[in-house]
């Protein structure tokens, strides 16, 4: 079934409020999860709901948590999240890099002590909206991925999200995670009991698998790349870019020592980092979007392997999800309104995306 | 043979004086020719000898060019490189982002109007010399490598390099073309009449192929992933946001479009992007360091698949082949010494490489 935005909007709402969590933060969080789901990014949007249950019954967040900025100079910060969910403070943390972009060219601030934030191409996105480049990269709460010649995990999925503001075209927005795929494609397998290709995880003995429900059990993804062979090793560097960048940086909690020495520690302290560059910093009014544009024409324009298959900017398919989705509502799947159900029923909180099929004539009504 | 880096030098400024390049341009241009070879980068140290000279053949070179720095703020400069080589504004550039760092917690300098610049890693070393994280990006003079689901080149190998300082550890140093593999290992692969793997490089009709000659010829390498199934998309993502950076910032030409547009371009006005960024603007004083010592002997610490195979961090085994070649010299094959005198004896340089096979001994003479 498909349920529009607004009415996904208050579902999210009523069960963050039966949590308890503070008003502003209700908001803010609930529209970033939106706008991951409006965008087609399905693994980042509502469906993280059932993992923030997950951490709020193992008392591993705070509702109601103190954003703080730590210390600041002109062009940079350093916020403390205060132990909740990531989007609050990320949010916070990326105007605040653009208003220092905005005021000296450019802007960094780094988030310690956070959580989970949803899509990283989102916080990228706000920097772009605003005229300037944006790169927002998160470290993620337990380990996941293996570097090269290694037989456990040691970093995050560990995304990389860099938007740019073009003029005719939509917005250039990259946003990976460091490892071959995301955990979301290797659950769908096993969900659907087929294998997944050779390179994309892991046993715990390092040997690469194809069974999807074991590649879920040992969690060893592959840094992207895949094997030494197909460079590995960068898909690694870059995991470990993001990393020092997320946590080292703002002093974060390094999850794969964290996970060994400290197994109960009361808050997984994830850490995030953004940068926000104005390009009238280097170049005439309008240059840098003109011959950004020109780029994004050429690659569109350019030779295609199969005359049937375009050749995509990044940015571009999730700008057509945004369109139709907004017009058409979010997909959701029975098991993802089944999950949702359940976390809202745990909670005391109201189930309400449930008038028939087309739920998207309920939300006009209010 | 092994030459020293003391020999190397000469031989290098020799040619570079006979071609008539200003006085404070060779020393540094050698200076970072030699700081790829000591770090057991050999295709981008005096290895590119040959290409430069064809550059300067071509006319595509400024022997003597006037660097400027067209644009400042307190944090972000733009640097013109007057059409030379890259290394000489690249030094300046990374040096006015550290200093612009030092005095506000960060610095971004872009250069235009440039040419090939070397190994990446070393301008990004140069910030964690001084405690700072470094990054340095460049475009290519032209276009080698292929989006996905297209069928001919239009970024060039497009390197990321991103350095960070610790204390017990080397510096982490990632220094990587957002390709699957660079050009150098095709190239090695063609004169030993070897097949490549495939995924690493495809034929003008975008389908893979393993004969390397076939592979020199095309140049139509894959990005890092090398296939659509191992998420190639990524690759393909990070060098648009490498040529974002090098080439839209500081309005450098997009060489996909130029070589269509004005293949008879008197330049090829190849861009850079350099970042510094001060841990200090966020953390105590040597925090930083020492978590990033702690994650790399968690990195060290891990579990192997082969026990015979170590788990490397990006950047160590560079320093080791400092350590080795500034004591032993630097390997330098046959035909790499044949093509060096070919230069020399083109411009009418003495050719310096020639006392025997221990060439170091000689060094140590003057």
């Amino acid at each position: 079934m498909n349920i529009c935005a607004e009415l996904l909007h208050r579902q999210i709402k009523a069960i963050f409020e039966a949590w308890g969590m503070a008003g502003e933060h209700v908001e803010v969080t609930v529209q970033m999860m939106l706008a991951a789901d409006l965008r087609g990014i399905d693994s980042h949007g509502v469906a993280t709901l059932a993992l923030y249950d997950q951490f709020r019954l193992a008392g591993k967040l705070t509702l109601n948590p103190e954003i703080k900025i730590v210390r600041q100079s002109p062009v940079t910060a350093l916020v403390d999240g205060g132990g909740g969910l990531g989007h609050f403070p990320s949010v916070q943390a990326m105007n605040l890099a653009i208003e220092k972009c905005a005021a000296h060219g450019m802007g960094a601030v780094a988030v310690r002590n956070s959580n989970h934030f949803g899509a990283a191409g989102v916080y990228a996105l706000r920097a772009a909206e605003r005229g300037f480049l944006g790169l927002a990269t998160t470290s993620v709460w337990r380990p996941g991925v293996v570097p090269t010649f290694g037989a456990e995990p040691m970093f995050g999925t560990n995304p990389i999200a860099f938007a740019a503001p073009a003029r005719r075209n939509a917005s250039f927005c990259l946003d990976m995670a460091s490892s071959t795929v995301a955990i979301g494609k290797i659950k769908l397998a096993a969900l659907h009991q087929q294998p997944i290709r050779s390179g994309w995880a892991m046993d715990d003995q390092g040997h690469s698998i194809t069974e999807a429900e074991e590649a879920m059990k040992h969690l060893c993804l592959t840094p992207l790349g895949g094997t030494p062979e197909m460079s590995s090793h960068k898909g690694y560097g870059l995991g470990a870019m993001v990393e020092i960048l997320s946590t080292m940086l703002p002093g974060a909690s390094f999850a794969a020592t964290r996970t060994r020495r400290d197994p109960q520690a009361e808050r997984y302290n994830v850490g995030h980092f953004f940068l926000a560059i104005d390009p009238s910093a280097f170049r005439q009014e309008g240059e840098f979007e003109t011959d950004l544009d020109d780029m994004i024409d050429a690659l569109h324009a350019m030779k295609r392997a199969d005359e049937n298959q375009p050749v995509l900017v990044h940015g571009e398919l999730e700008q057509a999800h945004y369109a139709e989705r907004s017009q058409h509502g979010i997909p959701i799947s029975p098991e993802l309104a089944n999950s949702i159900r359940s976390v809202a029923e745990a909670c005391g909180a109201p189930y309400l995306l449930t008038k028939g099929p087309n739920s998207k004539v309920q939300s006009t009504e209010h």
